[in-house]
């Protein structure tokens, strides 16, 4: 089973790959679509549809996990992070990939097993995790792969 | 120089599509795409692209005009017409038609001339400026084509 986390962002857009082989989890690759200020709102919500698309096309996974954006505080900043979902989401649906969203809470609780852990404890486990020999980076890709890991432990949960 | 405006929404997507002709203004379509909210997010977002898409190849509009969506004070009503808007934009890019965006005032402000007009003034006045018989039915297609108003007569002042 592979699994893609995704975090968006109009800024940059984090992604991660892992797969499951009984019972071990493997990590298979992260990055970040970046794209400029100065472009026009739909052109950077064209480059990111494509990049992800790219991405879909290249890695082949079967699921996605995504963070859900129902506990953003600030609506200024949710906004376009609510544009760039909708054409991360809008990809997954051109590929038949079902996507599975969860809660900060959530995500947290599945990669440390503590709901309230903080931000460096949950890069460092998704570290561990994977096997890797450092924090993945930049932040949005570390976050990407832990939406990933969520979803593969609800997955083996739940029998989804 | 026709154009299209939208009011996008993920259970209602509004359109409306308008045309000048030496200064004239020229009703052409409008109607409204609708998502169950059973259907996941991906799907519904699938079904507002598609849909949006055709309606552009169909009508070929040359530009777009939307309502900004920076002074909605509500965030879980702001997220879903966000995550519709994106996929929308993404519309406009893979077409090619820029995309302009008007805060509510500056939409009731070029329909009625006066920015705090309420909806059923600006919903009058387009009907009265479209030379329809009735108010443009439901409120998003009656929406989405004074934005559309709006950009035709900002085009005009601004020369775009």
């Amino acid at each position: 089973m592979r699994i893609i986390g995704v975090d968006p962002g109009l800024a940059s857009t984090g992604y991660g790959i892992i797969e499951s082989e009984s019972n071990k989890i493997h990590y298979i690759y992260h990055g970040v679509i970046t794209t400029s200020s100065e472009l026009p709102l739909s052109q950077r919500l064209f480059i990111i549809y494509n990049s992800i698309s790219d991405i879909l096309d290249e890695y082949e996974p079967e699921e996605a996990g995504i963070e859900a954006l129902f506990f953003v505080k600030n609506i200024s900043s949710a906004i376009p992070v609510a544009h760039a979902k909708g054409v991360v989401h809008l990809a997954f649906a051109m590929h038949n990939i079902n996507v599975y969203e969860y809660s900060p809470q959530a995500i947290k609780m599945a990669v440390v097993g503590e709901g309230r852990a903080d931000k460096k404890q949950v890069q460092e486990m998704t570290k561990l995790i994977l096997g890797l020999p450092d924090i993945p980076k930049p932040d949005h890709a570390a976050d990407a792969l832990s939406a990933a890991i969520c979803h593969l432990n609800s997955r083996s949960f739940y029998h989804v």
